[in-house]
């Protein structure tokens, strides 16, 4: 796999680094540990830090600022962050309300996340995102995955926070947006980690995975690639089973791009799955459309649904600037 | 090549059509002939409209909205549009102060705005791009190619025009921006149009394609893959030779992904050419990173400069509220 690279050890250093200077008006770099962190401190309410392995951006470190997180620590590629790059942001980012760790529900994270908090001499609480519907348990999980959703919960704990929401409003939410979040995705080609000599896995040219994860570890089963309407069904079956939504319901529809698929081909998958949705009785009230939570360069798609209330949609549509989300 | 796809022949229709669902409070779309415009159209401004082949998403129909275009016209992939679509698209946009079409340099879509604007009863004027550093002539050129600098000029005209600037001075703004402005880029992989079975041209596993142009058109030269801050800088030298920018120069450096190419590593780009910048003595003061003007999903990227004065650097802060740019 050809990428634009130096070195393995480096890229992920110099990649945040090249983030951080194209938005040195909202962002600030720490090297030793590495995060980043909103360039203007937010003053006496919730510091909200999330992160994770590398190689999903703009996942986390894209969505650092007004609105949504305050720091983000990015791991190695598909590697959990350790705990002092957590700490050390959290001490930075703390502002006198408590620290809320946002986490994607892999066992590395949990863990590093889980160490921090007991390290930190701060009110701490976690949230932990398993919007994955695919699998009930997996090759690096204990339960669901966190996938495409946490952005949602970033997004809408982040608006929560800055409105002065405390430590245990937030959390709450959180685990609310979590449990009306859910997520299905298909990969048409694996992704490659830099350091690796083949793709992660092994995809003949006419097959999809379906229900892949975000490291290209496998979903419920291969299938002959079919058109995007059927892909598009297949998708929502199971997150419509799972959020069980009354007749009428408003929902939030995520396309996410796993970082090789061009946004003509989600788009397509955008209209198709608005016009099922709406076929079904849905009301489709809000839209997110692109490359958020990528597996590097994997070729594939996934589908977010969330149900919205008017708190949930007020949250969405509150003022937001980050480097990837912004309105 | 695998793609979410129904059928070649709704495509692009389909895929227009999920982009304006996604961002309905935004943008209308016309169906036939088929264009997007302002839901809210300006009043008394000069119209600004464009569009090319489709397969280059987000660019153009992308970047209509408040502060940018007032239109787009998509033809089919790596096609131009019709002249019926932008005579309907000019007539709808026309707010009483003349149109000023923004065309990319090929002679299909050259071609097609010209019989457009002989069409129009209307005041028109066009500003043709034509960034692209890599070579003099091409296979579908007279002339340099317009590529990602396109944008660049669309984001400039469209602050003028907003601010009250009449056709003449938007016509000379563009002129100005499109000759401080230059581009190059290198392809790591081809891309293939939904209609053919097989890639636009091949490449060896080892291989890069340097000064590839935004159809897979070849460039200058083949070379072995090289670490990023060696493709980097073959990529700047023509760029700054083409400007010939005194030291302490100010610049907007623009990294461009075609598609196929993860934010990881367009941010280390970034990373790479503004220090590469700075230490040849200039001053990089703006900047955009993203899969902005693609090539389907060809993986590769292209830097773009602009010189900046005053006047152009508030034309590029002033405020813009479209899908894919917003600020």
């Amino acid at each position: 796999m050809k990428k634009f690279i130096n070195s393995v050890d480096e890229l992920v250093q110099d990649s945040i680094a090249g983030l951080v200077t194209a938005h040195e008006d909202l962002l600030s770099l720490n090297e030793t540990p590495l995060f980043v962190c909103r360039r203007t401190p937010k003053q006496s309410r919730v510091a909200l830090v999330s992160g994770g392995g590398s190689g999903h951006e703009p996942l986390h470190a894209g969505y650092v600022g007004f609105g949504m997180l305050d720091a983000a620590c990015p791991g190695e590629v598909f590697t959990a962050p350790t705990p002092d790059q957590i700490v050390a942001a959290a001490e930075r980012v703390e502002a006198g309300q408590g620290v809320l760790m946002i986490v994607k529900n892999y066992a590395g994270d949990s863990s590093s996340f889980q160490v921090a908090s007991e390290m930190l001499e701060l009110e701490c609480a976690t949230v932990l995102v398993n919007d994955d519907v695919a699998v009930e348990h997996s090759t690096h999980t204990t339960g669901r995955r966190g996938v495409a959703g946490t952005l949602i919960v970033e997004k809408m704990i982040g608006a929560a926070a800055e409105a002065g929401a405390n430590l245990y409003e937030c959390k709450s939410l959180g685990g609310r947006v979590n449990a009306n979040t859910a997520s299905m995705g298909v990969a048409l080609t694996s992704c490659t980690v830099p350091e690796a000599d083949a793709p992660t896995f092994a995809i003949d040219a006419g097959e999809m995975e379906v229900g892949v994860g975000i490291h290209g570890e496998p979903g419920r089963y291969r299938r002959p690639l079919m058109p995007a309407d059927d892909i598009v069904a297949l998708l929502l079956e199971p997150i419509l089973k799972d959020l069980g939504l009354a007749a009428g319901s408003a929902v939030l529809l995520h396309v996410n791009g796993f970082g090789g698929t061009p946004l003509i081909e989600l788009n397509l998958l955008n209209g198709i799955a608005t016009r099922r949705l709406r076929a079904q009785g849905l009301q489709v009230k809000r839209w997110l459309v692109g490359n958020h939570t990528t597996s590097l360069e994997m070729a594939g798609a996934s589908l977010t649904l969330t149900a919205l209330d008017d708190e949930l949609t007020a949250l969405w549509d509150a003022t937001v600037t980050t480097p990837s989300l912004r309105w």
